[in-house]
C-alpha cells in the first residue's frame, strides 16, 4: 500500500472533524442580549486587527514574492519556489483566522453554557479549542499533500528533471519535490512571525495598559466594562493567544513534517521515507480524535479532576500514536528499521515530559512557585530575581530532555559517523522523526491549548454582564485550568520548535549537498565562520527579545495615554453613566502592533543572509546552532518565568501572605507585569525566529553558496 | 636574544614598581582616629573573610590535589600537574590578597588625602589600585616564567621524555612544557572562581541587606554608622570588587598567556611560538608602567577630564604596545609571520571599543541609560523591562566586536583549511595572540578599574566622619567616576574572557591531538554529541547565574534578619548612642557567602567531567562551545543592565524626574537592587565559569579519552 495516501484521508477527516464541532458550538446559545453586544465587539476587533495585520503581511510576502521569482529567474530556485512560499503563508494565516473565529464566537456561548452546568461550559470551551486544533493540523496535512501529489505528478516527467550524475531518477525526482516543499515553510514561517509577534505585542499591550491604569491609577477590577480598554484585552487574548500560536505550531508541524520528509533521500530510504512523516502525521490525527471523546467532566468536578479530564484525552491519543506507529514503521521502512520506532517514541514522551516540568516549574500547587510567591514579602525587586533566577534554573531539565531525546533517537535510528555517511543521515532522519512523534499529538495539546483563551474570555464576559456567583466560579475553574494548560502547550510548543528546528539544520545541510555535491563542509566548532555565526546566531534571540519587549512597552505607553484621556474626557464614564471608547483603543493596539513587528520581522529575514554574504554556508549552520541552542534556553527562562510570576500573583490571591491589597500582592503585580511581554510576547517568539532563520537559510542557500565573502 | 628572558624581567619590574607603589601609598597620612578606627574595622572584616574563604578553598584543592596524583598515578597526567594546580591556586590567591591588603590600607587615605587636593585624593587611590593592577600581571608572569624555566631545563634531559614517532624532540619537549603549565590555569580558575563567587555573594548580600533595612525599612541614609551592616558592606567592595576582580583577571591573563603558547607547536613555530606571548605580557607591562605616568589632573577637574586623565594612561600604553609588538612579532617570528602583529592589534582595539560599547549602554551621559530613567515614570515593573531590554540589546556590538575580531586575527595569521592543517592551527594561535594582545594592558586597566572601590570606601569613610562639604564632593567625583571605570574593566573582563575560552578551547583540542595523534576528531555542530553538548553548555550560565543569584537573596535574607533584631535589641542605635555589632554582620556574610558558592563551584568542575564521560572528546568540546557563547552573551547583558539601573537610579538622584525620594526614584531603586547581583555576582562569576570549563576539561582529558560512554 502506498502510505502517502494516508495524508490526504487524515487531513480531509481533521477537517470534517472540525467543522462538525464548529456547528456544535454555534449552534449553542449566544446568551442575552449584552453577552451578544460584548461579544460582537471582541468579535469586531479581532476582525479589524486581523485584517489590518493581513494587509500589512501582505506587502511584506509581495516583497518577497517578487524576491523570490528573481532569485528563480537567475536559477537559484525553482520555479515552484515563490508560489509555494505564498500558498505557506496563505494556509498558516487561515488556520489562525479561522482559530480566531471561533474562538470569538464561542466566548459568549461558553459563559451561557456554564451558566447550565460546569461539564457544558467546559464541552463548549473545549470544542471550540479543538476547532482550532483540528483546522490547524488539518490544513497543514491537506497543504503537504496537495502539493506533494503535483509535484510527485509533475516531477515523474522526466522532461521536467534534470538528472545530476551518480544519481537514480527517483532521487532526482524526491530532491525536486522536497526542496520546492521547504520554500513552503518559509512562507508559513513568515506569517506565524507577523501573527505571533504582532499578536503578542496586541495582547500585552492592551493587557498592561488596562491594568496601568485602570487596576493601578484609578482602582476599578480586572474586566470592569468601564475601563476602555477592556474589549481591547479580551480582542488581545484572542489574536495573541489563539491566532499567534495557532499560525505557530502550524508552521512547526508543516516544517517537522517537510523537513523530515527532505532528510529522506540522504538516509537512503527513498520515497517510502519521504511519506513516513506524513503517515505519521495523519495517524497522529486520527489518535487525537479519539482522544477528544475521553474529554469529560462530571458537575462537582475540582480543579484537579478538570485537568485530569484534559490529561486523559492527550495521554489516550500518545498511546494510541505508540501503538500504531509500530505497524506503520515496520511495514514502512520494513523490520531492519524498527529502531524509527522508538525514535519517534523518544519524541512522543519528550514532549510530554517537557510539559510535566513546565508545569512543575510554573504552577502554584508546586514549590518552586509558592516559594516565588513568598520572596514577594521583601518587595518588588526580591520577587523580580526570584522569577529570573526560577526561570534560568527551570532551562536545565528541558534541555536535559531534549538533549536525551536527540541522542536516543539519533542512536536508535543506527546513526553513526560523519556528514556524507549514510548511517549519519538515518540518525539525522531519526532526529526528524521524533518532532514528528512529539507534535503528531498536535491535535489534541492545541485543543486543550487554545480553550484556555476561550474559557478566559467566557470569564471576562460573565463578570461583565454580572451573570452571578455560580457561572463565575464555574468560568473562574475553567479559566485557571487554562491556565495550567496553556503553560504546558507554550512548553510542548519550545520543545517542538527545538527538535524541528534541528531537523530544519540538517534539511539545509542536505539541500546544499543537493545543490552542490562537491561542496565540502567544515562545520567544526573552532572553524572561525562557524564559531563567529555561533556567536552571532547565540545573539539574535536576545536580540530579538529585546526589540519586542521594548515594542511592548512603547504600545502599553500609548494604551496608558488613551485610558487617561478617556477618563479624564469622557463624563459620566467613571460612574458607569457613559459608555468608553473600546474602538479607539482596538485600534491603537492595532496600529502599534503593525509598526513595531516590522523591524523583528525584518531582521529574521535579512540575517541569514547577512551572515550567510559574510561567512558563507558553514557560518550559517554555525548561526543556525547558536540560534537555536540560545533561543530555546532563552524562550524556556521567558515562558517559565513569566508563568511562575502570574501563578505567585494568582496564589497570593488566594490569602497567602497577606492576600490581595497587601504589599506583597502588589510586589506580586509587578513580578506578573514583567513576566506579561516574557511569556506572551518576546518567549513564544523566539520559537519562530530559530525555525524562520534555518528556512531563510534554506531557500536562499543557491545565493549563498555562490556569493560569500569568506 | 632568546626573548623568553623578557618574561621574568617585566615580572619583576612589575612587582618592584607596585612595591615602590605600595610604600608611596603606605606614607600617606591615615587621617584622624576615627578614621583610622573605621578603616581598621573594615581591614578586620575583609581580612576574616579571606582568611575563611582560603580555610575553605585549602579543603577543596586538597580533594582536587589528591585526584590529581591519583590521576598522575594511573598515567592520565604529568607528575607535574598536580603541583602546577596547587602553585596556580596560590598565586591567584595572593594577588587577590595584597590587592585586598592595599585596597583596606588606601581607604581613609584617600580621604585624607582628598582633604588637600582632589589631585592628591586621586592620586592615592590610583596608586593603590595600580599596586593591585601590577602585582597581579607580576605575580601572573613570575609564575608563568619560574615553571617555564624549570620545566624547559627537566625536559632539555632525554631521559625526561618520550618522543613520540614522527615527531622531533624539540617538539615532544615543548608540549611536555606546555601540558603541564595548562594545569597551572585550572588551579588559578578554580581559586578565582571561590573568589568572584564569594566575594559577590559577599558584597550585595550586604549591599542589599544593608539597603532594605536602612534605607527603606528605618529611612537612615547610605553609608549611616548606625547601621550594622555598613562595614560589612565596605568590606564586600574590597573582598569582592578588589580581590575577586584581581583573582579573575589574574587568571584570565595567565590563561590567555598558557593558552597561547600551547597552540604554538601545533602552528609550527616551536620555542620561539611559545615565548611570543610572554614576552608580548613583558611589553604590556612596561608599557602601562609607562602609562601610569600620565594620569594627574588639576584641582578644577570636571569628572569628564578626570575620565579623560585615566584614559590617557591607558591608551598611552596601548599605543606603546602597538609600536612595541611590531619588532617583536618581527625578530620574534620572522617578517613572513608579521600578519600576527595585525592579531595583536585586533585584540588590543576589540578591548578598547568593548569598553566603550559598555559605557555608551551603562552610562547616564549617553541616551540609553536616559531613557532607562524615564521609563521608571511608570513605576518598577516598566523600569524593569526597560533594563532587561537594554541589556539584551548592547549584547549585539560586543558579540559583533569579538565576532571580526576572531576573524580578522585569524586571518591575518594566515589560517584557512580544516583542523590539523598547518595553517589553521596557525590562525588559532593568531586568536590567542589576539587575546594576549587585549589582556596585554591589564596593568593598568586594572588599576583604573581596582581604583573605583577604593574610592567609594573613601566616601563612605568621608560620610561616616563627616569630613566636611568640600572633602565629600571630591570623594563622590573619584567615586561616581570610578563607577564608569568599573563598568568599563567588565566589559573588559568579559571581552577578554570571551578570547580567552577561545584559546583553551583550541588547547583542549590540540591537547587531545598530542594525547592521541590518531583522535579523529568530528567537532560539527550536527553531530550529535557535539550538538547536545552545545545545548548543555548553553545552559551553564543560565544555571550558573540562577544559583548565585539565589545565593544573594538566601545571604542577603540573613542581613536583614539580623540588622532588624540589632536595631530592636541594641538601645540607643537609633539615637546613635550605642553601637551596632558590625562583627556578627560581617560574620554571617562570610558564613553564606561560605556557604553559598560550594554548588557553583562543584557544578563548574563536575560538568566537563559528566559531560565528557557521556558524550566524549567532542561533546566536551560541543559544551565548551555553548558555555563559551551563551556565557559571554549573558554576562555582557547582565553587567550592562545592572550598570545601567545603577546609573539611572544615579542620574534621578541628580534630580530627574521627581529626584530623590520621587515615585521614579523608588522604582529605580527597584531596578538597582535586581541589578546588584547581575552585575556584581552573576555576569562576572560567568567569565570565570567558561574558563575554568575548559581547563578543567584540558586536565582531564587523558581519562575522558579513555572513557566515554559515546
Amino acid at each position: 500500500m502506498d502510505l502517502s495516501i494516508l495524508a490526504p484521508i487524515g487531513s480531509c477527516v481533521a477537517l470534517l472533524f472540525a467543522l462538525y464541532l464548529a456547528r456544535k458550538v454555534l449552534k449553542e446559545d449566544e446568551g442575552n442580549d449584552q453577552m451578544k453586544k460584548i461579544s460582537a465587539s471582541v468579535r469586531a476587533g479581532a476582525n479589524a486587527y486581523l485584517k489590518r495585520q493581513y494587509t500589512g503581511v501582505v506587502v511584506f510576502f509581495v516583497i518577497l514574492f517578487v524576491v523570490l521569482v528573481g532569485l528563480g529567474l537567475g536559477g537559484f530556485l525553482t520555479m515552484f519556489a515563490p508560489f509555494a512560499f505564498v500558498t505557506g503563508g496563505f494556509f498558516s494565516g487561515l488556520s489562525g483566522f479561522i482559530g480566531m473565529k471561533i474562538a470569538t464566537a464561542a466566548n459568549a456561548r461558553t459563559a451561557q453554557a456554564a451558566s447550565k452546568s460546569l461539564n457544558s461550559g467546559l464541552k463548549v470551551a473545549f470544542s471550540s479549542g479543538a476547532v482550532m486544533g483540528f483546522v490547524v493540523v488539518g490544513l497543514g496535512l491537506l497543504h503537504i499533500s496537495v502539493w506533494f501529489f503535483f509535484l510527485k505528478y509533475w516531477y515523474a516527467d522526466p522532461a521536467h528533471l534534470t538528472v545530476a550524475a551518480g544519481k537514480t531518477f527517483e532521487e532526482a525526482q524526491i530532491q525536486a519535490i522536497t526542496s520546492a516543499m521547504l520554500t513552503f515553510g518559509m512562507g508559513a514561517s513568515a506569517m506565524a512571525l507577523f501573527a505571533r509577534v504582532g499578536g503578542g505585542i496586541f495582547t500585552k499591550a492592551a493587557d498592561v495598559g488596562a491594568d496601568l491604569v485602570g487596576k493601578v491609577e484609578i482602582g476599578i477590577p480586572e474586566d470592569d466594562p468601564r475601563n476602555p480598554a477592556v474589549i481591547a484585552d479580551n480582542v488581545g487574548d484572542n489574536v495573541g493567544d489563539v491566532a499567534g500560536m495557532g499560525a505557530d505550531l502550524y508552521e512547526s508541524y508543516v516544517g517537522s513534517i517537510i523537513s523530515t520528509s527532505a532528510l529522506a533521500v540522504a538516509a537512503g530510504f527513498g520515497l517510502k521515507g519521504v511519506t513516513i512523516p506524513m503517515a505519521m502525521a495523519a495517524i497522529g490525527i486520527l489518535a487525537s480524535i479519539i482522544g477528544t471523546f475521553f474529554i469529560k467532566t462530571k458537575e462537582d468536578a475540582t480543579q484537579k479532576s478538570l485537568l485530569s479530564a484534559l490529561r486523559r484525552g492527550t495521554w489516550i491519543s500518545g498511546a494510541i500514536i505508540a501503538v500504531a506507529a509500530y505497524p506503520l514503521i515496520y511495514y514502512g521502512l520494513g523490520k531492519e528499521n524498527i529502531g524509527f520506532f522508538f525514535a519517534v517514541l523518544s519524541g512522543l514522551l519528550a514532549g510530554i515530559l517537557i510539559g510535566i516540568t513546565t508545569e512543575y516549574y510554573t504552577s502554584d500547587t508546586y514549590k518552586p512557585t509558592q516559594k516565588l510567591a513568598a520572596t514577594s514579602m521583601t518587595g518588588p525587586a526580591t520577587i523580580i530575581i526570584g522569577g529570573l533566577s526560577l526561570g534560568m534554573l527551570s532551562t536545565v531539565l528541558p534541555v536535559i530532555i531534549v538533549g536525551v531525546s536527540v541522542l536516543v533517537s539519533y542512536r536508535v535510528s543506527g546513526g553513526a559517523g560523519g556528514i556524507g555517511d549514510p548511517s549519519f543521515n538515518q540518525g539525522l532522519y531519526g532526529v526528524g522523526l521524533s518532532a514528528v512523534g512529539m507534535l503528531s499529538t498536535l491535535g489534541i495539546t492545541l485543543a486543550t491549548d487554545a480553550y484556555g483563551p476561550v474559557a478566559d474570555n467566557a470569564g471576562g464576559i460573565a463578570e461583565m454582564c454580572g451573570l452571578g456567583e455560580g457561572v463565575r466560579k464555574r468560568t473562574d475553574a475553567l479559566d485557571s485550568l487554562g491556565n495550567t494548560t496553556a503553560a504546558t502547550g507554550k512548553g510542548f510548543a519550545i520543545g517542538s520548535a527545538a527538535l524541528t528546528a534541528l531537523a530544519l539544520i540538517a534539511s539545509y545541510v542536505a539541500e546544499i549537498q543537493v545543490i552542490d555535491p562537491d561542496f565540502v563542509f567544515d562545520l567544526s566548532i573552532i572553524n572561525p565562520p562557524v564559531l563567529i555565526g555561533l556567536f552571532v546566531g547565540g545573539m539574535l534571540p536576545f536580540l530579538f527579545a529585546s526589540l519586542t519587549m521594548e515594542a511592548v512597552g512603547n504600545a502599553a505607553q500609548s494604551i496608558v495615554v488613551e485610558v487617561r484621556r478617556q477618563f479624564k474626557e469622557i463624563k459620566g464614564l467613571m460612574e458607569g453613566k457613559a459608555e468608553p471608547d473600546y474602538a479607539s483603543c482596538v485600534d491603537i493596539c492595532t496600529k502599534s502592533a503593525q509598526k513595531e513587528m516590522v523591524l523583528p520581522a525584518v531582521l529574521t529575514v535579512v540575517s541569514p543572509l547577512v551572515v550567510g554574504l559574510i561567512l558563507g554556508v558553514n557560518g550559517i549552520c554555525g548561526m543556525l546552532g547558536g540560534a537555536t541552542v540560545s533561543g530555546f534556553i532563552l524562550a524556556v527562562m521567558m515562558a517559565n518565568s513569566g508563568g511562575a510570576w502570574d501563578n505567585a500573583k494568582k496564589y497570593i490571591e488566594t490569602g497567602a501572605h497577606g492576600g490581595k491589597g497587601s504589599d506583597a500582592h502588589k510586589a506580586a503585580v509587578v513580578g506578573d507585569t514583567v513576566g506579561d511581554p516574557f511569556k506572551d510576547t518576546s518567549g513564544p517568539s523566539i520559537n519562530i525566529l530559530i525555525k524562520l532563520l534555518s528556512m531563510v537559510a534554506i531557500v536562499f542557500a543557491s545565493l549563498i553558496l555562490n556569493y560569500h565573502l569568506f
